[in-house]
Formats: structure tokens, sequence, C-alpha cells
């Protein structure tokens, strides 16, 4: 078992200790981390995220993930300069639409940080799946549904336990936006489908609170509309 | 406060206690409980779920989801009936597909109980996303997993605090085949998409371990087909 002390301080062990963490609390006090220390993440550490990720439902139990763990500089460089190029388009309107919205402000210049930063975060993982559908082909909207659910509640699953042990990470699709060179990158065949890149590392911020609409705002019991628990 | 002890035993403070389940146990032991008891569920504990369903991110913290409580018997057999239609379907192929696979054979039974039990669940939740993408008109792919992924991570929150308050639920998209047959019978605008059906009730089953592929088996090392990590 490697000492992970350089960066956190803690042996693997105690990092580990952290997925005991109260369910609610780690739900509490998710956030997407973005500016991420250049230290590394022991890969015990990233293969515990993936196999609790594992853990989360796919449609007919299909389990039809393949995990991406990118740790090679020039393939981080190659998906940062992708990132890049769609990040820049996101970054100008973002601000444009968001001015004197302070919270989106902040979000916008960590997402700038990120791309500035982009090979120096020490893992990336991309969860993908198999069975591709015809790119392009249209489909009734369950189809994408049933799809793509069969993979975002392992992603957060993967979320929730890196936040556990105190790993910095955060849903990201920009690197991704095309298809063709993200597979070129990674080497993927076309029967497998990049849905997302979560950057791994030990934060240089601090998880906390979020906050949110008020449950009663979103929920409508039997029929849209129909509001009974909004204030 | 209601108490809750007719179906449970417990006080619905109690009940909510179980949020604090380490992170790691609500993981390991969360599975699709289909075969559910009649008994009512709390308001306030759907609402928990829900509540905590709300944390998980979404694409630039858009929060553009909407939740369906839907308990009224009328809009539960109208939604039984459309899962009935899909699941036939589902259930013949998967019967032929699957002979002498004891594992896959079971969750069939219990995805039949679930057709044939539809009305009496007693609550049905219908996780939505507001901003429709036009149906049928060709898209990239990433347009479809970044929308997706911004209510899959909080029907995972809403499944795993489900399972740690001892509420059974599963992941599924049967009912919703016809988009257009659901809004109607949710009265949701075209603008509002549903994207899957979480029925919840308090379990006949057990909550238990789950078997899955070896992590190493779906991990690749910075291109795909190098597995460092298989056995």
């Amino acid at each position: 078992m490697t000492d992970v002390s350089d960066a956190t301080g803690k042996t693997l062990g105690e990092v580990e200790k952290g997925l005991d963490m109260p369910l609610q609390e780690a739900m509490l006090t998710q956030r997407a981390i973005r500016r991420l220390k250049p230290d590394l993440v022991d890969d015990a550490i990233v293969l515990k995220c993936i196999e609790l990720a594992l853990k989360a439902p796919t449609g007919s139990n299909g389990q039809n993930w393949e995990f991406l763990v990118v740790k090679d500089r020039e393939a981080k460089a190659a998906l940062g300069r992708e990132n890049r190029r769609s990040s820049s388009l996101y970054l100008g309107v973002g601000r444009r639409q968001n001015r004197g919205n302070d919270a989106m402000l902040r979000v916008i210049d960590a997402v700038q940080w990120q791309a500035d930063h982009f090979e120096e975060i020490p893992v990336l993982v991309v969860p993908c799946l198999r069975g591709n559908h015809l790119p392009f082909v249209p489909m009734p909207p369950m189809v994408h549904s049933s799809y793509y659910g069969s993979i975002y509640p392992s992603v957060q699953n993967l979320l929730l336990a890196a936040r556990a042990m105190g790993l910095g990470g955060a849903l990201i699709t920009l690197p991704l936006w095309s298809t063709t060179i993200a597979r070129r990158i990674l080497g993927l065949p076309t029967s497998v489908v990049p849905c997302c890149v979560v950057p791994l590392g030990w934060p240089q911020g601090r998880y906390g609170p979020t906050t949110r609409k008020p449950v009663g705002d979103v929920v409508h019991l039997d029929r849209f509309g129909n509001q009974p628990w909004k204030d």
C-alpha cells in the first residue's frame, strides 16, 4: 500500500475510511471542484471510486460500460485542446449572459481555470458506454434516456465516492464535443461512446454546502402544475 | 410529523436517521427492489428523497428539472397500462434470450410482478427535464449526453436516499416509451421531457450485495484496450 501523505497527510487506509461518511453528508456537501492540485492521486483511490461506480444500476443490468483512466500527459494535453476549443465558446457566451450574477461568474472563472490548467490535472476518468447508437439517426427520446440512464448513475457514485475521500471532481462534457476526435485520442472503437469526463485531483478549494431551489418549487403532485408543497 | 409505524414499525425520525448510513454501505447494498408493499409512504419521506436528489450536479448548474410525484390511482393505472404494453414486449424477448440464466430470469420475474401490481405501488416519482430537444431531430451524441447528464445523477441520489431509509425503489423507463401518452397522463407541457420512473414503496424483499464484473475488466489506462488491472 502506497503512502499518499505527500498530498493529503493521510495514508491510503485513512483516505478510504472517508467512504464511511454518512450518505446525507456526502450529498449535502458535494460540489464541483475544478481547481485541483497537480499532486499524484494513488491508482488505488481512483480504482476504488470506479469500483463503487460499478454498483450503480444499468438498464437490464447490462453493465455495458468501460472506464478510461487518463494519466498520460500527451493524452491529457490533447483532451485539453478540445476542452479549450469548446470552453472558449461556452465561456464567451457565459460571461455575456451572466453579467451581474456573481455566483455564476465564479463558476465561469473556475471553468476558465480548469481550461488553463487541464494538462496538470492528475487523472481524468472518461466513463463510456458500449453499444453505439448510429450518430445523427433520429430516435425517440426514451431511447436516449434509457441509454444515458445506464452511465450517469455510476458517474454520480464516482463523484460521491471522490467527495467522501476528499478528492476533488466535477462532471464535464466540454472535452468531448467532437466524439470523433475524442475517440482518436483515447483509441476508442466506434462501438464505444465516451459520455463525459471526470477530472480528479486533490482540491485546492473546499467541499461545502450548495444552494438549490426549495424542493416544493420543483415537485408536482399527480399532474404538472399542482404544487401543494410550494411556499 | 406522522407516525409511519404501520409499515415499518418506525417513526418518521427513525426512518430519516437511515440517511446517516455510511456512503459505501449504501452503494454496496443498493439494488433494484421491484416487489413493494402497498402500504402508504409518508410524503415527508418522498420529499426528503427528492430534496437530496436536488443536490446532484446539473449542466451549468441549470437545475432544469421537475419531479412529478404520482399517488393518484387513476394516473398510476394509466402509467401501468403503458408499462404493461412495453413490458410484454420486453419480457417476451427477455425470457427467450435468457434461457438458463437464472439471475436474469429472476430479474424478469420481478419486472413481471411489477407490471402485474403497478397500480398498487404507493408512489411513483417521475424525474423530468425542462428544455425539450426537438424529437426525432438528429443531434450529435454529446448533446444527448449533456442533457441526460443533468437528470440521472439526481436519480441516483434519490435511489441511494431511498435505500438508506429502507424504502424500495428502482429505475425504470418502460412506462414512458410513448412520451406523448406519458405527457397526456401527467399533464406535462411539450417543453418538459419525462426521463424515467422511480416506483417507491416499502420493500417485500431485502436490500443486499450485488455482483458486478471486476473493476479491472472495465478499466483501461490511457488508451482503450490497455488493461493493467485486469486479472
